[in-house]
């Protein structure tokens, strides 16, 4: 089935119409018609190949709301007409324990939403800037949010549980003080997300007069800042056993921190990739119940080489989504 | 009271005989008559400046066992004949969150066995180097190995709590694979307690073929190497939800992590340094139920400059202890 998308050719072209392939609907496959799709930062490393190995034509977007409209012959928890999401990933091995262990984003084998390798054309996969899209169930979401949130919901598949996963994995909640740098498409989510689990959330500035208000009272921070910058200024916040996460990938290292920052409080900095399939789904269950939808500001998908622009000046409040009905125009 | 001691003027002598004088033994203190004085690379590092802010003269020495000689009024948890131990602490505010969780070593008034602030003459703590010290009976230890093994429970103290530590704070047990990397004082105490503790534990090389062997499976590794050396070799060993703890203080930075070796498997990089007291007690008879001491070299007071050149030279299989009646010859 050949669907309209939107895409680059080369690393240094702008993201221009084409058509695409989508492989047929298989036995395990869920199609969906997309509805919207937003747009991560990391669309732009891929897309301009600013990582090593992107592969062309590149069509990203990993943050992809729609309605399903066709389910494989096996497929028994997806049905035509729901609303539905995917993620980052759209394949991994199913066998090894991260899988096992329901966090195929940590699976060797993780097959990504855009740029990952495929049998289907061209030979690997490309992502949401289209009209469809079929993905085996098991990477599928349900989404229960008023249908009118639809598009709002659409960053909570990449940026919401990028953040959501750490949060909870290091426990955070009631009595809990938060601290969240950056506050951009994921620094937005996660302080939502930390305010919804009942911690005391803190927007960390990098003043430094700020910054010395909370010297050694944060139990954790999440680091949503994919910029190099300096990591020490930011340990000097954490209580004794706090934990600082990445969550931002730099192009180049941070500055080295300070060993010194680490053993004095028995701190740590540690990383955390996207969320596992079962965790995304509770995500969007908790958003759900929260009443957590993203800012957003709506763009045409021809509008997407300038929402890059805005994006890498800041100018976003605090996620572009892509109103795909606008490539069939 | 004037002792014998050894110490240094400024940081560029070496070590010779001084008198120093100790403190009348207050109503809850606990005076000690030095048997043997471990040798630590911490030891080095402040007689010869190499951190900031050492003071002359300047007496090391934190792994101290011996007999006590004397008890205040208001001692109760110690008597005179007892075998006991001091390590890295000898005073803290007592007060905080830290000192009220017996994790006196991150108490930001922590007061080290040398070089730390004091009322008592020459206004800053002397170490172990010495016949005799006087000490608060909070942090002063018990010893319950049998005597002929004292001059090898001394570097417990330090090299044995540091690495207990961190041992049991990441949970080490049966079923855990425990990678330890270098293998000098710390490093070889920290193979024995993760031995003790049911771990499978590993030396890991800095061989990239032997390392090969290990990507991806073990749980924690614990990094005694002082000097900056390039962590994500190992971070590539580490299994999801690994962490790598620190217990060498660099004087300059590690080379930075790639963030990516943290994110793509949730790892971490932390710190820890020492112990807290009761977990040092905890530690002290562990080791006596299993009988683990360090592997020592004895030496004279008057060895302690040519020791150091053989430790810089990772001559040392794998702990100095002074034997502290030399310094009365």
């Amino acid at each position: 089935m050949t669907v309209k998308a939107i895409g680059a050719y080369a690393g240094d072209k702008p993201l221009e119409p084409m058509d695409i392939s989508r492989r047929p609907v298989g036995p395990h496959d869920v199609g969906i018609e997309i509805a919207f799709c937003g747009v991560c930062h990391s669309d732009i490393h891929q897309v301009r190949s600013e990582w090593a190995g992107t592969l062309y034509p590149c069509v990203p977007g990993h943050e992809i709301v729609g309605r399903v409209s066709a389910v494989g012959a096996h497929v028994t928890s997806h049905k035509v007409g729901d609303l539905v999401g995917v993620g980052c990933i759209v394949n991994s091995c199913k066998r090894c324990d991260d899988c096992s262990d329901g966090l195929e984003n940590y699976c060797d084998h993780m097959v990504g939403t855009y740029n990952g390798p495929t049998p289907d054309a061209p030979g690997h996969t490309l992502g949401g800037y289209s009209q469809q899209i079929v993905v085996h169930e098991r990477y599928v979401l349900r989404i229960s949010h008023p249908e009118d949130q639809l598009a709002a919901v659409a960053p909570l598949l990449c940026a919401g549980i990028t953040t959501y996963s750490p949060l909870r994995h290091w426990n955070v909640g009631p009595g809990h003080k938060v601290g969240v740098v950056g506050i951009g498409g994921l620094g937005h989510m996660g302080i939502k997300l930390a305010n919804a689990m009942g911690a005391h959330e803190v927007v960390v500035s990098r003043n430094a007069d700020e910054m010395a208000v909370h010297a050694k009272s944060l139990d954790f921070i999440l680091n949503t800042v994919a910029a190099p910058h300096d990591l020490d200024a930011f340990f000097a916040l954490l209580k004794r056993d706090g934990t600082m996460t990445l969550v931002g990938a730099p192009a180049t290292p941070h500055p080295s921190p300070e060993v010194f920052s680490l053993i004095m409080k028995r701190r740590s900095l540690a990383g955390s990739m996207i969320g596992g399939i079962p965790e995304t789904q509770e995500m969007l269950n908790f958003c759900a119940k929260h009443g957590i939808v993203a800012d957003i500001e709506m763009i045409r998908a021809d509008g997407i080489n300038e929402a890059y622009e805005r994006m890498l000046k800041g100018d976003v409040k605090y996620r572009f989504v892509i109103e795909t009905a606008s490539l069939a125009a």
